[in-house]
């Protein structure tokens, strides 16, 4: 097969380059950031993010300082959310191609989901859910298949196993990229709901955070039994309101993404909310962690789209309040336990 | 209020009588084990299963060799599973009482929950579901209300938040159980589907022993989310063919209990899982552990409700091959991991 390009070499981008060299596909991968391009040529690997594992030699790094042209029919986007819109202005739009979203959040600004921000750049939108369908082909933009699903990224590079979703409305695109990345330690389901998926896999970050605080308060393993319960529901309440299938929350890029950020110490958002329970504050612990953390701007974004829709989030309501009005996280959390009791 | 009277003193039942005493709530606690009502007489307390947790001056040990009568109307039922049976038939069945059942897990040899037990045993099934109704009122059988949901016993004596159900299908006795044990930190929601809420509560066991059978085997936390996630679809599918309510298993008693069991430490299954998965025999660490681990027992019956429902349990199944056919967990998860690729 053609080679495949990834767009965007952090840990994730990395990892599913290394993960598709291992199948012998052939990739090649392009970083933004010359000092990244530097450290994956110069080190084969990214010491940090993903320590004790190399590059296989037939990854090829492209160094072209603007967007280079991908080389085959295949793309794999793996950029930060915030990076995805400006990236897609630099490619060429036309030819039928094959897209896949390996990029999670949404775009804090318009909200919208990754292939949300695709359609929009490439001017496809469908009405209704601003997704694209099978027959954006027709116009030179190919299916669109978002991966997702729960996959800290050092453990899938260290060959551990993992179940991930290829979401699409275009089952045929669903299931290529099934074939393509699927191996006896990565398993991949389709979902005909990217859209779904792509919220779950945002929206979990919120609750991460929640989750890290409750920790950092020490409040134990009760407490996350229930934060992770009302989180689902709540997230579950907002995707459907905004069109999502309620099913696809209790699937792999909802439950399952969410248990895995929730209760894993390799996850930013989870130790971003852990030091904000144990005390710090929010700007010492974001500079300390020295990475982005999604869910900051995921819970703004969250909160945005409540008023939208109308549909009220009382955990993502009360991280908002720690975040960004200094309301301490004891009292955030004071004010959700005390909440009018209900049937579930 | 009258006394309540609680049947086992293991460490939920005594937790329980703890929180409600607490609460200004006038209780007596009863256990078959004469060495265990001596160590609440002695002690005040559970050294090993509550350390640091001292019994109110207000709760009364009641140290009858027989099985004595209720104190007042209201039961709570917190003996082991495979103990209810026993309980129950030494129990006065007349008079107008609420029951409270805080008794989690299947009868091995029935297959049937706590509340079922409960209705065979008093002569008040009713056909269908087997669960008693409100009307179980006229034979002079009280409303039976379902207490459950994540709540590892130690964290909720130690004041730690928690969220739980009072299940039923009387709305008003329900309602009465939660005004009955709310508090702010331990919130109580209603569900009108005691069965559904039993069945998740008891099959989440099964679940545990895999996550822990991973965590065993080094696994990793992508492993841990694909396996929730797949566990609670096969949960809900066999909860919905016996006619529980599918989005029960989405809520406290599901996903919450799960997520709490599946990731505390403190979870007896999760604890022998685990030593499965690093190679210990299961009779060793069975005698290891030295408590009873309901897991192992629910593992059975729910092969055998899935045998009679037909409804495949690809994790459940393989629980069982290793529990009692002796096949190597790496090589039961090696089956997981192989089986066809198909939709979410």
């Amino acid at each position: 097969m053609d080679p495949i390009t990834v767009y965007g070499s952090g840990a994730w981008g990395t990892t599913l380059a290394i993960h598709l060299a291992r199948k012998g596909q052939s990739v090649c991968v392009w970083d933004k950031d010359p000092r990244q391009r530097e450290r994956l040529l110069r080190d084969r690997g990214l010491r940090n993010a993903l320590p004790g594992i190399s590059l296989p030699d037939s990854v090829e790094v492209l160094y072209e300082e603007a967007v280079p042209d991908p080389r085959g029919e295949v793309i794999l986007l793996a950029v930060p959310s915030h990076g995805l819109r400006w990236l897609l202005k630099g490619l060429p739009a036309t030819g039928p191609r094959l897209w896949i979203i390996a990029t999670k959040g949404l775009e804090e600004e318009t909200c919208l989901t990754m292939s949300q921000v695709l359609a929009d750049v490439l001017g496809d939108r469908v009405p209704g859910d601003g997704v694209l369908r099978d027959d954006g082909r027709e116009d030179g933009v190919g299916p669109v298949v978002v991966l997702a699903g729960p996959s800290l990224a050092l453990e899938v590079a260290q060959g551990k196993p993992s179940a991930v979703l290829a979401a699409s409305h275009d089952e045929a695109a669903a299931a290529l990229v099934q074939r393509l990345f699927s191996g006896e330690m990565f398993r991949v389901y389709t979902s005909g709901d990217p859209f779904g998926v792509e919220l779950g896999t945002a929206l979990k970050n919120v609750i991460a955070l929640a989750a890290g605080i409750a920790d950092g308060l020490g409040l134990g393993q009760n407490a996350r039994g229930a934060l992770l319960t009302r989180g689902l529901a709540e997230i579950r309440r907002l995707g459907q309101a905004l069109g999502a299938r309620p099913e696809t929350f209790l699937g792999l890029a909802g439950v399952g993404d969410m248990v895995t950020t929730c209760t894993s110490p390799l996850s930013r958002n989870h130790s971003l909310g852990e030091a904000l329970g144990r005390g710090e504050p929010l700007e010492g612990a974001l500079s300390r962690i020295g990475m982005v953390v999604e869910g900051v701007r995921t819970t703004r974004a969250a909160c945005t789209l409540s008023d939208r829709v109308g549909v009220e989030l009382p955990i993502a309501g009360q991280i908002y309040r720690i975040l960004f009005q200094g309301v301490r996280p004891a009292e955030a959390l004071h004010e959700l336990m005390t909440r009018p009791l209900r049937q579930e």
